[in-house]
């Protein structure tokens, strides 16, 4: 089971790139003329910008340099430089929606001083914003709005004091009395617990969701699954910030499904529940997850379907019938598998995707009440991922 | 009034570097060869690294660049080039506690990737951790955490959805009756809302203060004071956040104190009073700010005494005796006025910090409850702001 999901990663890490790259260029060649910063820009800084068809155009200023390049999605593009001492240069088409990138100063790895910064590919660095079509389901808008707390607990496994983000619903303060059910949701590889809260836009999606009368309220947990000192499993060398950093004691983190399955059922749900106004049964409890985190969730609930009536697999796989060993429980107790792909990852009934979507239809043959959802042309990344918690909310404590 | 707030700032803003640059070097010159991996560096990175002698030693990997330099306090540092293709260089002793940086390559002022960033400088860039004799008021312990909340707020004012943040101490989940005092605090030029929670460690200095029994459980508030389409004021292009980013509006921000006042008594109260358990009114209601935070906190406390009961001010000036119409009134409104500044801030009885001082005395000698405090060997920086808010929280809401 190790050795597969190993493989699982290898593949996808190795597949990111590729998939990003199979979107149209304009037949003439020359970019479309209408850029705009980026909205992933830090304020005031007009670049790098992005055009109609997704190009996007970095521009960094480096006087001595000999070389500058935009490192994106796999492609390293050269910058040229102008009188005025800044490099600019522009990428091939993205596709929609977020994407992680660096800049290549003389040899030097480093971030675009111009972008905010987002935590990804195991490092802080930067990340630029393709509009997309269907941008307005995770846009900032006058609406209720929920808040989303870094939360500090306890790990009696980890022996550390580690953090997660908890998304509460709008309604929360109003009513001391209302309990709500919960949704832990997990990053992928490379990535930590501020993912889903930052370029997931996981809040703002509950919050549109919520105000449309579209999804009832629920808590979201985001948690790392990178738990420190459980570096006997493969290290990605992954996830920081100032809190955990200077309490996950020495050396670096490593992900290990086992350890984080225990501080996940031993520590973190009961710290929830004890800290929030929880409904604290398995008809209330959801997981889901992206990639290594639809893995995680896959294998979690699978062990634990007494804890969790509500499962859903983004981009990592999904549940083949051949690992439900008694059918009428895993119905009874489970009300909902959800398994979504990019299209891109589903590539003429190949690719990762296939399998997840043949697999759905099997699970809903044999009567489980199972869902497909395929986010059109996009690929292994955030878009893909925004789309699937758009879609799987709504069905989410529907009993 | 404006006038002299932008000379003070223009002041505050040249006097950082050179002030930062006061400490002592080593005798020999060679620096002490103890050192560790700042706990401000992302996961795994071992550089920078800081000694006992508070030196920064930085390392970049640039192959083919001419030249590499740390920027940091105000001095621009060589960085020397090894057979393995990295950079390495080492700064004079900083001050005790955080520090704003950056690495130049070949003339591309950039991020150092091995750092975590920080909201400041308008810019998010490096920061790096020196370590502090009396860090443990800071430290992360296994005592109960309050949550740092991210709240989406709509200012009436500036006709846009803002960002601030909150704190809500660890017991505030656990009696849904009980009602909190609440303090504004405020970050100071070129930083946002985000800084108290972050370099600043708000949450943890409150967390720890509770735990020992020190201060009152109370929630802070932290809000943005530059406010987007107020760019009648002057214009310091600051501060964003994926968030505000998106719905700020075209164009930078500004700080405008009229408008930032407004976006605060207008929009920002109300909508905490409405939407947490607070005290809402004017004896558990305090404001506190660092530098024009201070500055702000001055004009706005002053010309709402009835909104206001407690006043901190940390490096940002003080209250004249002068300014006072009326005492009476005066001291039965202000329950507390502290004013605070770094020790190197006040050399030789002279600089900004001197006023401070003598000020605060006057008010005491008038009958005011003023509390001076001087943070030992540090600057215009955010050690001297760290243990301004440590001093000044035990003192709020006792009566």
């Amino acid at each position: 089971m190790k050795t597969k999901i190993i493989c699982l990663l290898a593949l996808m890490a190795g597949g990111m790139g590729a998939l990003a790259q199979t979107n149209s260029t304009s037949a003439t060649g020359e970019p479309a003329n209408d850029w705009k910063p980026a909205t992933s820009n830090q304020q005031g800084k007009p670049y790098p910008q992005v055009n109609s068809e997704g190009r996007v155009r970095a521009r960094v200023i480096a006087p001595q340099a000999q070389s500058v390049q935009l490192d994106l999605g796999g492609v390293k593009y050269p910058l040229t430089k102008g009188d005025d001492g800044a490099w600019i240069g522009v990428s091939k088409p993205q596709d929609e929606g977020f994407h992680y990138y660096q800049i290549i100063v003389d040899g030097a790895q480093v971030p675009d001083p111009n972008s905010l910064y987002f935590y990804g590919a195991s490092r802080w660095g930067s990340g630029v914003e393709v509009p997309a079509q269907d941008q307005d389901f995770y846009a900032v808008k006058n609406v209720p709005h929920g808040d989303l707390r870094q939360t500090l607990y306890f790990s009696k496994n980890a022996n550390a004091v580690l953090r997660c983000f908890v998304y509460t619903p709008p309604e929360y303060e109003k009513d001391s009395s209302k309990r709500y059910p919960v949704l832990y949701l997990q990053h992928g590889g490379g990535e930590d617990e501020t993912g889903w809260g930052s370029q997931g836009h996981a809040g703002l999606i509950m919050d549109n969701l919520i105000a449309d009368g579209k999804a009832r309220p629920f808590i979201i947990v985001m948690a790392n699954s990178y738990v420190p000192g459980a570096d006997f499993g493969f290290n990605t060398n992954a996830a920081q910030s100032p809190l955990s950093r200077s309490i996950g004691g020495p050396g670096g983190r490593a992900y290990n499904p086992v350890a984080f399955a225990k501080v996940l059922l031993q520590d973190l749900i009961p710290y929830i529940d004890a800290n929030y106004r929880t409904r604290a049964d398995q008809p209330h409890r959801a997981m889901a997850g992206l990639s290594m985190g639809g893995m995680q969730t896959h294998s979690i609930t699978l062990a634990n379907l007494d804890t969790f009536s509500h499962i859903g697999i983004f981009s990592g796989g999904g549940i083949s019938t051949n690992e439900i060993t008694d059918l009428d429980a895993f119905k009874q107790k489970v009300k909902l598998v959800f398994t979504s792909y990019g299209s891109r990852e589903v590539t003429g009934g190949r690719g990762m995707g296939a399998n997840g979507k043949i697999n759905a239809e099997a699970l809903k043959q044999a009567g489980v009440n199972s869902v497909y959802f395929e986010s059109l042309l996009t690929a292994h990344e955030w878009q893909s991922w925004r789309r699937s918690l758009h879609e799987f909310a709504p069905l989410l404590f529907q009993n």
